[in-house]
C-alpha cells in the first residue's frame, strides 16, 4: 500500500494542507516545518500522484504543442527550445502531430481537452475559427508560434516574415543582383506566404527593379518542392543571377538541382534561404539564410504560456528579430 | 455543470458500465444500444474527462518517450513513426528530452512516473540498473529503441549494428577501397560504438586488409564532431580513399571538411555514412549510407509497447532490416 499524503500530515504532525503547500512550495510556513515535511516524505517514500494531484488544484502541469509536421528540423528546433524551458518549471510536453492540412488538428485539440493540459502552444497553423471557438471552450491559455491572430486574448512569437523576406532581397541586391526569382512557400498562406512575397516585391520595387510574375514560383516550404520549383525556373528563366527560397529546406532543394545540372553555387547563382535550421551550416556550401531564432522563439512562447497559466493574467504578442546570417551561397556580382 | 457518464447512462436508459463500455469500443452491446449512447453523448456535450477515467481504469492513455537529443534528426524521424502509431490507437505522447550524457534521465523517469504514463519507449541509451530498479517499481512496460538490453522483461526494436558496420565497410571493399577510415561514435558505448567498430574491423580482416589503429577516429555522433575526426583524419593519415562514419551527421561534417579543403567526394574521397536520416538525400552530393529505417523502427516499438500495456503479456524483441542505400558519395577505384 503506497502511503498517502495523509499518512505524510500525521507523521510529520502538521495538516494536510500545509503538507500540500510545502509540495507545490506555495510558501505561508516556516523553514523547519518544510524540512520535516520533506524528511517524512523521504522516509515514507511518498510519491505524489499527479493525477489525483491534478483533480485537486486543477492542473496537470502539461502543456500540448501543436506541430504541423513533427519531423520537420523545424519543428524539432522549436520543440527543442519548449521542452528546455518548461522542464525547468515542471511541465511536461505533450506532442501532436497535425498534419500540415491541419485535418487532424482539431481531433488533436479534442484530444488534448480529454488530457486537461494547462495550456497549448499552437505552431505554424492559421488560428481557424473553428479552432478558437475550441480552445475558447477549453478555457486554457494559446500561444501562437511562427503564427499569427487577430485574437486578443491569443499572443504571438515570431519574426516580421514581411520584414525578414525584405531584407533578405534587399540583401541580394546589394550582392549586385538585379534578376531575382523567388520561391515562395504555400500560396495564400496568410503567415509565412504572402507577406514573405510581398517583402520580396517592395524589395525590388524600392531599388527601381519591376516585379516580374515569371519569376515567382510557388513550392510548399519542402525539400522537395524546393527541387521542382528549380528545375522550373532553369527551364523558364534561366537567366536569373540568385534564388530567394522562403524556406531553408526549399533552398537546399534548389542547391541540390543546381548542382544536379552541372552549375556551381554561388558561382553561378547565388542563393538564399529562409529560417537557419540547424542543417542550414551542414549543407555543401554552407546556406546563406534569414535566421529566425527558433529555438529562442520555442522558449519565449513557453515563457508566456507558463505565465498565463500560473497568473491567470493574459500576455502580450512578440515579434523577434530576424538577421542575415551570411555564409557561402550568395555572391558579390559587379 | 458539465454532464457526468451517470447523466448519459440514465438519460439513455443504460447502466454506467455500458456508456463506459461504449466508450472504450469493448464490445458486449447491441448496435441499436451503441448507437442510442452515441446519439445520447452527443445531445448532452457529454466530454469524457480523461483525468478521472484514469483513476477507474488506472490508464492515462499516455506513453512516455525519452530521447537523448530531441533536436536531432535521428529523433524527430523515430518520433514521426512513433507518433504515427499511437495516435491511431488513440493513445499520446509525452516527450522527454535527456541530453546526450543521460544526467537528466533518472529525473524524467519520476516525472513519467508522476503523470502514470502507461508505458515508455526509451530511445538510444543504455538501460542502465538505475534506470531499470525505477522502471521495475513503475510497473510499467518499457521497449527499447536503437539499444538493448538483457533484462528478458524488456524488448528491444534495432537493427543489426555489427552487421550493418561490417556490410557497409564491405561495400567499399568490394568497389576497390583498401585504406579505409572510421569515424566512430562515442568510445565505448555498447550500443552503437564498439559494435560498429568491431563490423569495421572484422569486415577489412574477411578480406585480408589488416586494421590500423591510427585509421580509426572517435566523434560523438554529432556533425561537429565528424568535422573535427575529418581534420584529424586528412592531417594524420592523407593516403585514406574512403571514410565510413558510424552517424550520417558525422559523415555529413566529414563531407563539409573534405571540400572545404578544396577537394572533391567521392572523386578525390568516398564518404559512407549511417542512418539515412532524412537530410541523407539533401545534401550535396547525396550522402552513400546504411539505412536504419527509423520510422519503422518507431512504429514497431509502439506497437509492441501498446500491446504490452493492454495485454499485460511480454513481447519479443526485433531486428530490423538495415540496407546500402547507394547515392553518389562512393565511387569505384580500380
Amino acid at each position: 500500500m503506497n502511503p498517502t499524503i495523509k499518512d505524510v500530515a500525521q507523521k510529520a504532525n502538521v495538516s494536510i494542507a500545509t503538507v500540500s503547500r510545502v509540495l507545490h512550495n506555495l510558501g505561508g510556513y516556516s523553514d523547519k516545518t518544510k524540512q520535516k515535511v520533506d524528511q517524512t516524505i523521504k522516509e515514507l517514500k511518498y510519491q505524489p500522484n499527479a493525477i489525483a494531484r491534478g483533480l485537486i488544484n486543477k492542473r496537470t502541469q502539461t502543456i500540448g504543442v501543436l506541430f504541423p509536421d513533427v519531423s520537420s528540423t523545424f519543428s524539432s528546433d522549436l520543440l527543442h527550445g519548449i521542452d528546455e524551458f518548461v522542464h525547468d518549471r515542471n511541465y511536461s510536453v505533450m506532442v501532436c502531430n497535425t498534419d500540415q492540412d491541419g485535418k487532424r488538428t482539431l481531433k488533436y485539440l479534442q484530444l488534448l481537452r480529454e488530457k486537461q493540459v494547462d495550456g497549448i502552444i499552437f505552431s505554424s497553423e492559421v488560428l481557424k475559427q473553428e479552432y478558437y471557438d475550441m480552445l475558447e471552450s477549453m478555457k486554457v491559455p494559446v500561444v501562437l508560434v511562427s503564427s499569427q491572430t487577430d485574437y486578443a486574448n491569443v499572443p504571438y512569437v515570431k519574426v516580421d516574415d514581411y520584414q525578414a523576406a525584405y531584407d533578405a532581397v534587399d540583401y541580394l541586391i546589394t550582392k549586385g543582383h538585379c534578376s531575382i526569382s523567388m520561391i515562395s512557400g504555400t500560396k495564400g498562406d496568410p503567415i509565412a506566404g504572402t507577406p514573405r512575397v510581398e517583402g520580396y516585391r517592395k524589395a525590388l520595387e524600392a531599388h527601381g527593379i519591376p516585379f516580374a510574375s515569371r519569376y515567382l514560383v510557388y513550392g510548399d516550404f519542402s525539400y522537395e518542392s524546393g527541387c521542382r520549383a528549380m528545375e522550373a525556373i532553369l527551364r523558364r528563366t534561366p537567366e536569373i543571377t540568385a534564388v530567394f527560397a522562403a524556406s531553408d529546406e526549399m533552398a537546399i532543394g534548389a542547391l541540390s538541382v543546381v548542382t544536379k545540372h552541372g552549375m556551381n553555387v554561388p558561382e553561378d547563382i547565388s542563393i538564399m534561404g529562409y529560417d537557419d535550421l540547424r542543417l542550414a551550416r551542414m549543407v555543401n556550401p554552407p546556406l546563406t539564410t534569414v535566421r529566425q531564432p527558433l529555438y529562442d522563439i520555442g522558449m519565449i512562447a513557453s515563457e508566456k504560456l507558463i505565465s498565463m497559466i500560473e497568473t491567470g493574467e493574459p500576455a502580450e504578442s512578440q515579434i523577434c528579430t530576424h538577421s542575415i546570417v551570411e555564409r557561402q551561397t550568395v555572391r558579390a556580382i559587379t
